[in-house]
C-alpha cells in the first residue's frame, strides 16, 4: 500500500510526531536533532558567521542529477560556501501538499540525509506544514544554513580592473536538464547540482586571493557577471569560446530558443582573482573538472562583453522576465 | 493601478533586484542585509546558539490582530525566546503566487519589518520564488532565526514531580480567530499574535528558573502539556477553571465543536518552575497580562488530567487529525 501525507501529519499531534520520527530523525540523525526541542542548540561558533536561506519549489521534484531534497541542500550550502563560509548547519521548512505519497517524501528526505553526511553538515531544526490539496503543487522546501567564514572579503563589489574571471565548469546543465523535463525531451544530461565548499575550501587552502566568489544559480553566468559588474562598477570582458557548453545544452537551447549564459547552474561558480593567481586558480578548479577556465578579465567601464573569436563583440544584458519558472 | 507580482519577479534578473530594492531593502534596512550578498555575515556571537525554522502556510493572509508577515516573524522569534535564546537574526524565504497585487505583499513586508524593529531583531538574508497561478495558494513565507543563548538547561524532559505550570495568558485566541475568518463568522477576537521574548527576558532577570518553557502553539495548550508530560515521564494535573478562555473563544467553540484546549495560540506560553518560584512567576507575568495564571502541577504518573471544580477527571488526549488546517 502506498502511504499517503495527510492533513493529520501536519496538525501538531500524534501523526505529526510520528512523521518526525519514523522520516527526519531517521534520515537526519544527530544528537542536536534528537534532543526534540523546537530550536536546535549549537555550540559556540568561532568568529563571524554566514547566515543563509534559499526556497526551493522546483518542478518536477525528481530530475536527472537530483531532487528537490539534494537541491535544498546544496543550494544552500552553496550560498554558505560562496560567502567564504564552510556549511556547518541546516534547517529545512517542508511545505506539503495532502496526499503527496509517503514513498516520495523519504526518497527525497533520504537523499537530504546523504548529501549532508557526506558534506558533514547538520540538520538541526526543522518544521513542517501539511495543506490542503492545491494550495501548494506537491512539495516545497525552504532550508537556512550557517556557516563560519573561512576567508573574509569576498564581495561582489571587489572586482578591479586587471582582475581575471575564472569559471569552475561548464555551464547550463541544470536549466537544460529542467527544460527537457518539463517539455517533455528525453536526454542523458544530468544537473550539475553538486556542493562547492571542497573546491572553495582547496582555494584558501591554496592561497588564493579570492575577490568575487558566486555560484552561477537563476539568471545564469549572465546575471551573475553584470551584478559583479554592476556592484564594482566595472566592465567584465568575456572571451565566449572560453565557455564550456555541453553538447546537450547547446541541443536544449536551439530547440527552445535559449541561451546558455541565462540557464541556471546548481554545482558552478565563478570566482575573481587578481591577474597573478589567475592560472592557479584554473589549475585547482581543474582537479574537480577539466573544464574550468579563465573566461575574461575585468576593465575600466561598465557592463558585461561578450567577445567572439572573430572579433565581434556584444552586450550581454542581465535576463529579463522568467525564462523558465520553478528552475529551483 | 493594482501592479501584481508576475513570474518575471522571481526570474533572477532585472525585476527581481527591482523587488529585493523597492520592497525588501526598504522595510527591512540593516547595513548586513544591504551589503546585497546571498548570505548576511553576522559578527561574532556570545556562547551557545539557538537555530530554528518555521513555515507559515496561514488563510486567510489578513487576520484580526496580525497577517502571514507580522506571524512568520513573532512565529520564528518565539521559538528561539521558548530556547532561552534572545532572538538576533532572521532569514525570510517569500513563496509567491504569479498575480499577487504588489501592494498586499508590500502590507505583509511592511508589518514584518514593523515588528522586527520594535524587537530590535535584524532580517539579514532572504530569497523569493515567484511561482504559476494555481501552484502555492498566494504566499508561504519560511523564516529562520538565530539566537543568543541567555538561559541554559531548558528542556521538555526537565519536569519533576512537585513542579508547578504556569501560564502566561488566555487561551485559544489564535485559533478561533481563524476559524472564524474561514467560516465567515464575524467576531471581535484577535489573535494574540505577539512576540514573548521581552517576558522570558523579565523571568530571567528576576531569577526564575525555569525548567521547560514552550508557546502552545499548533495542537494548543493540549499537545504542548502532553509533550511535556511524555518528555519527562511524569503526570500533569491541571485545574480547568484556572485556564481563562475568552467568552469569543468558547462562544467558536460551542459552534464548531472544538475544544479551546487544542486551539493555537501565537503569543501564549506555559512554563514549569519548582514550587517555590510559581506564585512570583505568575506576578512576573501578570505585569504583562493579567490572566497569567498557575493552572497544575506535575506528579508522578503518565499524562495529562485535567480536573474539574466539582471533582471530576479526565485524561487530556494529544489532539489527533488536523483539526483547522493552515493556521500558521
Amino acid at each position: 500500500m502506498n502511504k499517503e501525507i495527510t492533513l493529520a501529519y501536519g496538525g501538531g499531534g500524534e501523526e505529526t510526531q510520528k512523521l518526525i520520527k519514523d522520516l527526519f530523525y531517521r534520515y537526519f540523525e544527530n544528537p542536536i536533532l534528537l534532543r526534540g526541542e523546537d530550536s536546535g542548540i549549537l555550540p559556540p561558533l568561532e568568529g563571524e558567521i554566514a547566515f543563509t536561506t534559499d526556497g526551493f519549489t522546483i518542478s518536477p521534484l525528481f530530475f536527472n542529477g537530483g531532487n528537490i531534497g539534494k537541491l535544498a541542500v546544496v543550494g544552500t550550502a552553496n550560498d554558505l560556501a560562496m560567502a567564504g563560509a564552510k556549511p556547518c548547519y541546516l534547517t529545512g521548512s517542508f511545505m506539503i501538499e495532502e496526499g503527496l505519497e509517503w514513498e516520495t517524501l523519504e526518497k527525497i528526505v533520504q537523499s537530504m540525509g546523504k548529501v549532508l553526511k557526506e558534506e558533514g553538515i547538520l540538520l538541526v531544526g526543522g518544521d513542517t506544514k501539511v495543506v490542503p490539496k492545491g494550495s501548494v503543487d506537491k512539495l516545497f522546501i525552504s532550508t537556512s544554513g550557517i556557516g563560519e567564514i573561512r576567508y573574509r572579503g569576498i564581495s561582489a563589489s571587489n572586482l578591479q580592473p586587471g582582475d581575471k574571471i575564472v569559471i569552475s565548469g561548464e555551464i547550463g546543465r541544470h536549466g537544460a536538464v529542467i527544460l527537457a523535463h518539463r517539455y517533455g525531451v528525453e536526454t542523458d544530461l544530468t544537473s550539475d547540482c553538486a556542493p562547492l565548499w571542497e573546491r572553495v575550501e582547496k582555494l584558501i587552502g591554496e592561497g588564493i586571493k579570492i575577490k568575487a566568489l558566486r555560484d552561477a544559480t537563476r539568471g545564469g553566468l549572465s546575471a551573475l557577471l553584470n551584478e559583479w559588474a554592476e556592484a564594482s562598477g566595472v566592465e567584465i570582458g568575456v572571451e565566449e569560446e572560453k565557455i564550456s557548453v555541453p553538447d546537450g545544452v547547446m541541443g536544449l537551447c536551439e530547440l527552445f530558443g535559449f541561451d546558455p549564459l541565462d540557464l541556471a547552474n546548481e554545482g558552478t561558480f565563478a570566482v575573481a582573482v587578481a591577474p597573478e593567481d589567475a592560472t592557479r586558480t584554473r589549475e585547482i578548479l581543474r582537479l574537480f573538472n577539466p573544464n574550468a577556465q579563465i573566461i575574461g578579465e575585468v576593465r575600466e567601464g561598465k557592463g558585461v562583453v561578450l567577445e567572439s573569436p572573430w572579433g565581434t563583440s556584444r552586450y550581454l544584458e542581465l535576463p529579463k522576465g522568467e525564462l523558465l519558472p520553478r528552475i529551483c
